[in-house]
């Protein structure tokens, strides 16, 4: 079940360029600190324009991953295939119209945990943003019991866009958050719908929240106050079951 | 928030013989492996007869808890009080009857979740055996965000007593397992309620599953088929709140 394949990479200024040119699906990019020079602004804006997450890092480390010759740049690329938003909607839409959208979960843990819900849950697809998301990986799809290799999860550049995407396709954007003034029980979830999850220290982000057709909160007793994003994640999906289920 | 005060121990065959006599709250008992006579078989029957945990271990690692003179025998106690089972259910009843009962939860981790979870549904009190569950420890406390410093934890010798304990409260008891031939959606939580949760990979056990009103599962689609306890455990106690606040 377990997805152990190694981890590919590209190597070197150029064909880094290339494959994103080409519109080859990247997981990071790994530059050398301190960089510089005409080709490395390009690579720069190139991938901001696109999405694409990057990080600097001391050259010892890009050393670390190969003997080649690097230039300073090596691009991490996925074991496995993400889906295109195209597909990831499609496929859901084709099934019971549920999509899960996760804005800003970074913790693989936690990534892993909400998939195995989402699967269980009766979810199809995951749409989450290339920039600081958790990825799948071998510990991801570990946690997931599976799950990961069984959904289709979606990097795109931009929540936003993703979300204008969703809305032309005539799923409704429920995004789950403290700030909402009525609880899921009160959300009509019979029609497609898209569920916005966010992460557990800031939520979901602005952006996000104004483009969504609810708000929606789970109600809290206690002191503590919050729940663990997986745990939160998975009772907003069971309230979409049930309330299917019962129609 | 944290607890991380020192764990405590008693140390030698009598002083723990005296402790476990009167009544003293004990998390582990710890005996050098091959130890034997009449003392030793005293402990040992006492300890049955009472629930409490113990464990063979190298007398290396009772050499590294204590240079005392331990004769081989160690008890920790846990470092923060637990309730007994009458404060447990008392502070329940007193405020809207959630209980939730742990069949079986050994992991640190899940635990911490579960309490986490349980606190911001309202649940008052967690009852769970005091052989083989996870203990409240700075890990768990952790995990839990402080919610085990909130909630009244009781570890019992024994599941069943504490079963017909609760029926004669009049508690209905529902034990969470895909055993169920109705949904959790389909139970009605309104009156002071027990929910029992198993591990995952045993489940809830025949003799709990026995003693149970109820027995219901929670909706599964996907292929994967099951869902981590901790957020199992999130999907009931929410049902339970959804119920209520609709009622």
């Amino acid at each position: 079940m377990e997805n152990q394949e190694k981890v590919n990479y590209i190597y070197g200024m150029h064909p880094v360029l290339e494959a994103i040119n080409a519109g080859k699906n990247i997981d990071k990019v790994y530059l050398k600190s301190g960089l510089e020079g005409e080709s490395f602004r390009q690579l720069l804006s190139l991938m901001q324009s696109k999405g694409i997450a990057f990080q600097f890092v001391p050259v010892q480390r890009l050393d670390r991953i190969t003997k080649a010759r690097h230039q300073g740049v090596i691009a991490q690329l996925p074991s496995i295939e993400y889906s295109s938003l195209e597909q990831a909607v499609e496929y859901a839409s084709s099934n019971d119209g549920l999509i899960l959208v996760l804005d800003g979960v970074s913790d693989v843990r936690n990534f892993g945990a909400i998939a195995r819900s989402a699967e269980c849950a009766g979810f199809k697809s995951i749409i989450l943003p290339a920039k600081g998301s958790a990825s799948i990986t071998p510990d991801s799809i570990k946690t997931s019991a599976g799950a990961l290799l069984r959904l289709n999860v979606c990097k795109v550049p931009n929540i936003r866009t993703a979300l204008y995407y969703l809305k032309e396709r005539e799923y409704t954007i429920v995004s789950a958050s403290e700030k909402g003034s009525k609880l899921i029980y009160d959300v009509d979830f019979s029609k497609p719908v898209a569920i916005v999850m966010g992460d557990e220290h800031n939520g979901v982000s602005d952006s996000a929240l104004k483009l969504s057709d609810e708000i929606a909160a789970i109600p809290m007793a206690g002191g503590i106050g919050s729940l663990n994003v997986s745990v939160a994640s998975a009772i907003v999906m069971y309230e979409v079951v049930r309330q299917r289920r019962n129609a």
